[in-house]
């Protein structure tokens, strides 16, 4: 037996590597397998309501409640895996309220008020000390005193290295604001800027936190976005009744944009895009793009909608930013998404892609 | 500095040992902590519905229907980690049935109607091949259909190591069949027997799976009950109305009686414990003490529950069998499970504590 050459070891892992799949190809594969026995499913659902069970088509679940015609349940899980989503400067109680925060901005994306809540949680024997679980605990009591989550309970578990929560989050509304109503001639806004979450993303992954240039007041400003990041609820409520698409935009302004324009199946011209205060400077001083940063990053806890022009006066007084149009509808199967006249990139955060986190 | 003794190093161990917490310890903390803002809920509660709102209540919560006085929303989530919950020769097929079998086996205990679900998964990058997420996919479509349950969506992750599902079920229900309803004089009963599970578990952990003596029969028959476990959700809805107080055995029979029994303030005398079919002899065979596999194994998905001594009949025609008599309201804090007038030792599966599966 001969000793492979570097060459050929390279093209094996590269074989075994390309047939990996990314956290949207398994949500594909998974979903192909399950939906061929959706005719078989207990509760007959209408076909409006087949489409709210495709994890595709939306950032939430929905039901609905079966003797209240029009009332939906509405249900959301959102799993946090500290080797992954949690950088190592967060401690137990930033990390159990972003797992909170997760859900709810998918909830105020939606428009729809959150009721209760269920927790799991996995954690490895070094972490089952008072300290850090009291740490979670009170995370978990500030966020669902700050939401107003009432929560019910939970599971616990105990894994080898990592810590897992799963937050899973449930609601009760007449109307969702879905992502596939945008309409062409629409306006498309977003809730606040963006970039100074991937900035502290930056700092906080250097090993050397010195490396980067910048004042520590934005220094400060940038982890603390990072590590306590807030739902804007209370914006989504009320936004959504004058919104005709919406999406949060915790995977990156960008990819956010492409999912709301694919699920509406428009495409969307951007004339602006609102960095953060401090974000041009930080870029500046340490050769990076800003509008890589603001596109690109995640983390942003924002909205990103659509609405019709009669209602651009209203939703700039509560404070969003109109950044675009709706453009024109697709003709072909992938909308696009273009920022003064060139194609934005399909890019950011998903999980086991082989790229992801290096985006910007 | 001198190098600490043998002696000073145990102790040390020891005592850092000593300040980690096993799954119930932080169930504790966790609920110390958040039942503080209990008055400040959202949702007001009654103080009936205060009591689900309790992990150390019930195997599931629930929470009424704010406009449908009558009827709970209920739900319960259960998480499976590959590196504790799943032996390696499950394969991921096995171990997404097994997910929805957990929560499937709580909800008939309370004689509740599954409905629908959310999954969330976390898949390290070594695992995430359309091989092993077809496996998944399978799973989970395979219980649901055997279960009668929607699939809604649900989340997909990266992890570094380990695999994670959490399944969480929901449904509705007029009335739950809770722990705290046995009465002094009403009759223990199981809806099956037990010991095969841990024998199948002894098999399939030890490295060397032809340690233990057995025939090739009763070593497929005790490795597929490990394997392939099913929660008997059509006898958990039929019993429900007929029980008054009712548990699964996943953690084992001795945890699950005393869960039971300390719920409801009593205590259990035990006349006999059903050992399954070829138990005795596998554990004669190979020096092992079968009253300990069927006591403190788990990983069986059976019923154990309370009655009526009028419903006796019913349900032994049923398939139930009468194992003892809830004897006397406890005095102390600690109720007692007594097996032929000898205290059952208060233990089973409790994740993160020191001698979990080291049990029997």
């Amino acid at each position: 037996m001969r000793t492979p050459t570097n060459h050929e070891t390279r093209k094996k892992e590269k074989d075994k590597d390309s047939k990996r799949l990314n956290e949207e190809e398994i949500i594909e594969v998974i979903w192909k397998i399950l939906s061929d026995f959706r005719s078989q499913w207990p509760l007959r659902l209408s076909q409006r309501d087949k489409k709210s069970a495709d994890p595709f088509s939306d950032d939430v679940v929905w039901i609905k409640d079966r003797k209240r015609s029009e009332r939906l349940i509405v249900a959301k899980a959102d799993m946090i895996v500290s080797s992954t989503d949690v950088p190592k400067q967060m401690s137990p109680r930033q990390i159990s309220f972003k797992a909170v925060t997760s859900c709810v901005s998918d909830f105020a994306a939606k428009g729809v008020k959150p009721s209760f809540g269920i927790v799991s949680i996995a954690l490895p024997r070094v972490s089952s000390t008072k300290e850090f679980v009291t740490g979670l605990a009170m995370g978990l009591r500030s966020a669902c005193l700050a939401y107003r989550i009432c929560l019910l309970g939970g599971d616990t578990n105990e894994s080898q290295a990592e810590t897992v929560i799963d937050f899973c989050l449930f609601g009760f509304a007449d109307r969702i604001v879905r992502r596939d109503g945008a309409k062409v001639g629409d306006l498309v806004a977003v809730s606040g800027p963006f970039g100074l979450q991937a900035s502290g993303l930056k700092i906080l992954l250097e090993a050397d936190s010195t490396k980067f240039a910048s004042s520590n007041s934005f220094r400060r400003r940038a982890v603390a976005s990072v590590l306590n990041p807030v739902a804007k609820l209370e914006v989504g409520l009320e936004a959504s009744k004058h919104l005709t698409s919406s999406i949060d935009s915790s995977d990156g302004l960008a990819l956010s944009l492409y999912q709301l324009a694919e699920a509406s199946k428009v495409s969307f011209d951007l004339d602006q895009i609102p960095i953060a205060p401090g974000v041009e400077k930080f870029a500046r001083e340490n050769s990076l793009n800003p509008l890589n940063l603001a596109l690109f990053g995640g983390e942003e806890y924002e909205l990103v909608c659509t609405l019709n022009e009669s209602e651009r006066k209203l939703m700039e007084s509560k404070g969003f930013t109109v950044i675009g149009r709706v453009a024109e509808e697709a003709t072909r199967k992938m909308p696009l998404v273009k920022y003064e006249g060139k194609v934005v990139p399909r890019k950011g955060w998903i999980h086991l892609s082989r790229d992801s986190g290096k985006n910007f």
